[in-house]
């Protein structure tokens, strides 16, 4: 059977499992475009941006837990892709990106396309291959596979020049699964020092990181340890995938301020460290300190992202005596008041938790706007809390184009401040196309309000009007609902809490695409 | 007196002529924000997005010849701003990026927004320069300038850790203006085989590139030699900035497909290379010689991008015995008929040349509308002429808001493909909030049409329809008068030659932003 290169990488990597590219493709990507045409369980979705596709990648990957492909057009595609790539690397999701190059005797000529493609792709992969020959892609598709399998989850990219990818093969064979590598395992003595500290007095914290945070299951085992010794778990500020809701075990989330989450540690003794490293502050500010374990607390480091978290908690439970399989405590589902009068943040945080159906998405990046969820979101409807892993703004609406590709039979819901969604605000129009299932709630404060509070915190001095004016995106104040109509998404403008109630509540009864501007 | 690190920054950079700086900024900047408010003669431009201030830079230092600064965040910051960093390296223009870094005790914590900055920032500068003391940061701002200003033009990156820029330093003095790189000096052997080759019998083509095109007296001497020895000038297919229209030499441009620039070139037996290299295609195709010098055709390199362009041209008016103050041939100013019926690429063009005022700036980026332009640019009011130089499409709007910058007392023209426009769409956004005299025409032909026809070009079989629709992007057809006025920009539709005039006349005849969806 003759085939192209380009059919050899894209039908290995299908029989993988890899079911879903979000693409923009250029020139030197048209053997891929057409290679994925013809292997029909593949799914292709057009970005109209490599920053939607990247993001969307990672959502895809928090819901489906295996990679999906991008289609990425040489460096600038990659550069274009990079921060939701940074994003990604830091959720450890598996991501696999297919990078067309110029043609290998092309490259030297040095065309206007060509850059450091390397540069810049292996500056935000865990792992750079390069295909050398036609014949071997089926061999690089069952790299990059296990590349990007490799826990918790990696940033794979394959760089592909063109002519391999439009070279005529016979006789072919695609590549079989490779063999997986497992976490790492995690040390008797971690667990039995784990152990101990458990049982030492004092205030003890567990802070989990996103490989355990996830999973309901491991969840209502760490609620159980809680329970039997009086330690508590917190997770990371901001994790990949945290299981929520009524009937999960709640979990507490580590404040985003230093002085906040200084605060919140206060008085432990003992901190064991799970899926993740000791804790640290988001940015440095003058005499803060950004390394946030509270002075004399003890540090265990049970277990790394990249190991076993499963066997870790085994081993806590066995070494405690615990019975996994007792009942462990629940989060009830509370269902709050409907909000009533001039919108703010929080009374659209009170509503969403209203009608979000069970099992829904919530793809959450609303920095200061979302500091009022945590009031509903641990009593909601059952769900998974997706958030913003590396801080890069403009990767929630991605992650929810992804997240709604992988669990088309779940609600997405999209909160999302103004300023980061003006990133990617192309995601809309993927939405649209793909009918898509996400209700997007844009708050509109016109303010970049997260840095307003930093720069007095980093004590850049008195600003001026033109030092305000950098983190102020009002004047003009944008439409969303214009900006999303334009896009192919229906919209509407929310100012009270009745309002915002009312369009939720039908958002959530329909299917498709719908957008909410909360006007705040 | 007293300053921070930021503030003997900036001033230095200030004296030495940088003026403008287009931000988005984040925490690690903010010191550098109230640093630009407290020098009054700096303007600092916010746009939403980081590829629309490194492509503003690109665009303010075509017009004003210098450079501005970009206020970039972090890592990813530089990857959102890395495809017009790309486009702007391969124009050959100074720009200056400041980059925020994580506090230096900070950075080994690898906090969240952690990354390789100086991997991704490094693959698309010229020179990167990483601050490190406060007390030197007045000479890295005369290094960072003077590498800016290495002709023909240089991507310099200035790394800042946020505890420099908070630094407060005593006694600090601003860093002077440092000596600047002349252009390298053009071999006499060079301009002599030159002449050799202007002198010799068959056909001759004088190859330019960006170091030449925009300026009126070097096309004008071109024009001389042109005139005086059958030789015929022709720049690359993209350049920095054509001074075109009445009153100035012509010139012709190479063509943009491989088949059709050969054919172009075709018995050509000599050809100057001059300010560029020999031509090569954008991409390469399974057949097709990526090289466009024709067989037998001697190459002389009489100056490369970075040599003295200006030497050159003089050596050659000298070897050639041409008087460079004899008058030039110059274009005549032709006034085409107004459009009528259905709107297409060609009739927006044949309408834009006419109101289009003197001494406007046309920021070009529409790759298959493009190609009726030809017929009615040499003959308009005279005009620069701004094009895509490195291919990564999404650069034209950025550059337009850069022009309208620097040049404030002209008309700015953006005539944008759909595809691209989406890109960067952000601009739209800085052009009303700084109430930017630009008029964007958008070619609304819903698709990215350059593909449909590179998808033949390639060999890339027979496209089925989910091929066809990664190159499509219509269903849902964007509507850009809603996007437009959804960010603050007045718009309209124009679907007939009629309805696009009677815009584009309104459109000139007023001041601030507008956009003309052109559906095509």
């Amino acid at each position: 059977m003759s085939m192209t290169g380009a059919d050899l990488l894209l039908q290995s990597l299908y029989g993988m499992g890899v079911e879903a590219c979000f693409a923009n493709p250029g020139t030197s990507e048209m053997q891929l475009v057409t290679a994925i045409d013809r292997i029909d369980g593949m799914r292709s979705v057009l970005a109209l941006f490599e920053g939607v596709a990247t993001g969307a990648a990672d959502g895809y990957a928090r819901i489906a837990g295996k990679p999906a492909a991008t289609l990425l057009h040489l460096g600038p595609g990659v550069g274009n892709g990079w921060a939701n790539l940074h994003n990604a690397r830091r959720a450890g999701v598996p991501l696999i990106n297919l990078i067309g190059d110029h043609a290998v005797d092309h490259l030297a000529l040095d065309a206007p396309l060509t850059s450091d493609l390397d540069g810049v792709a292996g500056s935000v992969s865990h792992n750079l291959i390069r295909a050398e020959t036609a014949e071997g892609l089926g061999e690089a598709a069952a790299r990059a596979y296990a590349s990007a399998m490799t826990p918790p989850g990696q940033i794979t990219s394959l760089v592909l020049p063109a002519d391999l990818a439009w070279a005529e093969l016979e006789g072919a064979t695609i590549a079989p699964m490779p063999p997986l590598p497992k976490p790492a395992a995690v040390e008797d003595s971690a667990i039995d020092q784990a152990v101990d500290a458990l049982k030492a007095g004092g205030r003890r914290v567990i802070l989990v990181g996103s490989p355990v945070t996830g999973d309901e299951g491991k969840l209502k085992k760490l609620g159980l340890i809680a329970a039997a010794t009086g330690a508590e778990i917190i997770a990371d500020t901001f994790v990949t995938k945290t299981a929520r809701g009524a009937g999960r075990a709640g979990i507490a989330k580590l404040q985003y301020f230093a002085e906040l989450a200084l605060d919140q540690l206060n008085g432990t003794a003992q901190m064991i460290v799970l899926g993740t490293k000791a804790p640290v502050s988001f940015f440095a500010y003058p005499n803060v300190s950004s390394y946030l374990v509270p002075d004399g607390c003890a540090v265990t480091q049970l277990a790394r992202p990249e190991q076993d978290v499963d066997a870790a908690i085994e081993g806590l439970l066995s070494g405690l005596g615990i019975d996994p399989n007792a009942a462990a405590p629940v989060a009830e589902r509370v269902v709050p008041d409907a909000p009533e009068g001039q919108l703010d943040a929080v009374k659209c945080w009170q509503s969403i938790a209203r009608p979000m159906p069970d099992n829904a998405i919530l793809s959450e990046e609303a920095a200061t706007s979302s500091f009022g969820a945590e009031a509903f979101l641990p009593t909601a409807a059952p769900f998974d809390h997706l958030q913003l892993t590396g801080g890069s703004i403009g990767q929630g609406l991605p992650v929810a184009v992804g997240a709604a590709v992988a669990g088309p039979d779940r609600k997405t819901i999209c909160a999302h401040g103004d300023g980061g969604a003006m990133y990617t605000i192309q995601s809309l129009w993927t939405m649209a196309r793909e009918n898509l299932d996400v209700v997007t709630v844009i708050f509109a404060n016109r303010s970049y309000a997260i840095l307003n509070v930093e720069l007095g915190r980093v004590g850049a001095g008195n600003p001026g009007r033109k030092a305000l004016d950098m983190l102020d995106i009002g004047r003009p104040d944008m439409d969303f609902t214009q900006i999303a109509k334009g896009m192919g998404v229906d919209a509407a403008k929310a100012t009270t809490g009745e309002e915002f109630e009312d369009l939720m509540k039908a958002a959530c009864n329909r299917r498709g695409p719908f957008l909410i501007e909360a006007v705040i």
